[in-house]
């Protein structure tokens, strides 16, 4: 791996964090992007990402970059870094403290280091290809819960047509049953509180690259399963996720299999 | 009213959530009350109660008091105090930073003074009935999105059978469509968040008299329609809340009424 790495990304997104902070509250939406009522923009997205792009610009010139506000450079190269300036931009443009700065870096299509940086409820999460994730510096598990009926899940937020099918199909399978559902509003939240254990599961079936490739090292490395919704091993790409402890997980794929 | 009431109030809910906040992260679950998972209660639950219990024994002894860990006492006084001394306990006892303390006083039915601490992220909701809501002393109101489309809904986490009857309607109404819809696991944060225009409506059908009382008060006066599922004026006892600004509210009531 890149030496130094592992603290320039921490750094990074600290700084670019913090600076969203300072803007928290302040900022209304800047322009949307389309109709869609998430699909929202603020000044303080293009700061986050400006802090960032510029940094790793600076030390790793060569790499390449996929950025949610700037679009890509260089996306072929070996390393390249995926960056979610602002991750629950609705959230962060109503005052709601859910959100997240996520970035991370990707070698060869497989991701390698990842930090979320949550700065509102001061929460920083940190994952290493193979060493494990990290909340403020502390080790970081997903829940052990393996009854699929008495769990408390999370995930996709809106109404699109696969997330519908979904709904309907937990709604028939929890039904009368012990199960919860409720999502943040963002993926950084949904995805790092379960990683965190917070919540035992997460089906997500919408977002981009910078929303899942962050996420995905977070999770895995706090021990969830993380597949496609045919359980097919999650790969670099991909825009869908279920994520959970490997028992719970194999339950949860009866539900999302035909989604 | 009471003289010195409201900043009594202001200050017991204030002290039990810096009490909660001190075991953050710290208290687990220490005993269940039920099979269910989130019947959770931990030390913290029973810290808070004891300082508002016996702040409001010493205060006004002759007042009742209703409290969800603690039973009630003298609830058919003239004036009763409702308490929530943890609102969302199985977030507190994982350490997600969404609970809250609730405090509210009821006078002959009318809930005339409501404070909610949500001391993970430093948020203070008050409201006094005919002068408004506020959090952390600055005027909140609640969304102005009038096409149920477009909204971004929040309320029940847990599969009741009414709730997923409603959920089962609402997934119908919102296919294909702008809706987006999650709950906080916390009726705190569903209500408060709501009341600050975060969320656009919340419809709740599970909880306890602590949960909806403090809760009305702030969405009232943040300019919210507080009903029951039939759209009959929401009273202080009913356990279910449609609550939307009233154009909105009417729109949602189509999903509700039967529910």
């Amino acid at each position: 791996m890149l030496a130094g790495a592992d603290s320039f990304i921490k750094e990074i997104t600290r700084e670019a964090g913090d600076a969203t902070l300072k803007r928290f509250g302040k900022d209304g939406v800047h322009y949307t992007k389309s109709e869609r009522i998430w699909d929202v923009v603020t000044k303080a997205d293009l700061l986050s990402e400006k802090i960032l792009v510029s940094r790793i610009k600076k030390q790793y010139p060569r790499h390449g970059i996929i950025s949610e506000e700037s679009g890509s450079h260089n996306p072929g190269e070996e390393y390249v870094w995926v960056i979610d300036p602002i991750d629950g931009t609705l959230n962060f443009a109503s005052g709601t403290p859910l959100y997240g700065v996520m970035v991370c870096l990707v070698h060869d299509s497989e991701v390698m280091l990842s930090a979320i940086h949550i700065p509102a409820t001061g929460e920083f999460f940190f994952a290493k290809a193979g060493k494990g994730a990290y909340l403020n510096g502390k080790r970081i598990y997903c829940s052990s819960r393996k009854d699929v009926g008495k769990t408390f899940g999370t995930g996709s937020t809106s109404f699109s047509p696969r997330s519908t099918h979904f709904f309907g199909k937990l709604l028939k399978a929890g039904k009368g049953d012990q199960m919860m559902y409720g999502s943040f509003g963002s993926m950084a939240n949904n995805a790092c509180y379960t990683a965190a254990g917070r919540r035992d599961w997460m089906v997500a079936l919408n977002g981009s690259i910078w929303d899942f490739a962050p996420v995905s090292l977070i999770l895995k490395e706090a021990g969830c399963k993380i597949t496609n919704m045919k359980g097919e091993p999650w790969k670099f790409g991909m825009l869908e996720m279920v994520a959970a402890n490997p028992v719970l997980h194999r339950k949860l794929l009866v539900l999302t299999k035909d989604v």
